[in-house]
């Protein structure tokens, strides 16, 4: 499972950190635990304002989406536990977001990643789609953030 | 999510609790939240020595198994933060160790779980599929410390 932190100021990206985190044991609970105390490590060290999970796809193979969502159900979990407020998006919003088109291929994702943060160091893909869902989210919270402004201006 | 709580006195079980746990909450974050406090709980006032989880039926509906998976995702790793190892068991094993037939109806199990838990008031469905599973879990335990057993006695 990736994961990556990013500083919005203003309309400037940076990038602040990013990595995977590997579910390890030998049984479900201890491997799902882990992914928990890995992710609430990364929640403790950087403190963030927001947070974003992406709507993991669901395809045709039961047990595959089953065992994403209960890995999902963790992703979800720990932000909520620090008080977060988690926004979700499909893959094709957040390649939209970052690429400018919903089909994007995954080298593509990591190019336009590298662009927008410069200087980052990518962990690997999955840590790439993380900072991209993290970028999709900025816009999303700044488009959101513009419009109460404007509606402020239009009420004052 | 339903739960039970059995006692296992050698091949004598009684009934200590069940209840069922309702996702409260607006978004996905805070619903699974929810669901982790009040498991959590059960787990604290209970201090039980074992656990089990239904291994969840995949059927063709993605989103209802990623929604499984998620809530499944907390039901396990609860128990695991509590240190207990977690037994695993499909419905159609938890019903030939309740009913005796691995395709009884639900009316069939309640009537199971209330004839081997004298006295047991039911809070639902979901619980009383939680206590078969429980029941379950006792008779594999059971079959394993006897097994433990006669090995140890065979080496002895």
């Amino acid at each position: 499972m990736g994961w990556g932190v990013i500083e919005v100021s203003g309309s400037r990206l940076s990038h602040i950190a990013n990595g995977i985190c590997h579910s390890v044991g030998t049984d479900l609970g201890a491997r799902l635990l882990s992914l928990h105390e890995q992710l609430t490590d990364v929640i403790h060290q950087w403190q963030p304002d927001a947070a974003a999970v992406e709507q993991t796809f669901v395809n045709k193979d039961g047990v595959g989406t089953l065992k994403l969502g209960q890995a999902r159900g963790i992703a979800m979990l720990v932000p909520a536990q620090a008080g977060l407020a988690i926004g979700e998006y499909a893959p094709n919003a957040v390649k939209k977001a970052v690429v400018g088109v919903g089909h994007a291929e995954k080298h593509q994702i990591e190019h336009m990643v590298k662009l927008q943060l410069p200087g980052v160091k990518i962990a690997g893909a999955d840590s790439a789609d993380a900072l991209a869902i993290a970028i999709c989210h900025s816009h999303h919270l700044q488009s959101a953030g513009t419009l109460a402004k404007a509606l402020a201006k239009a009420g004052a």
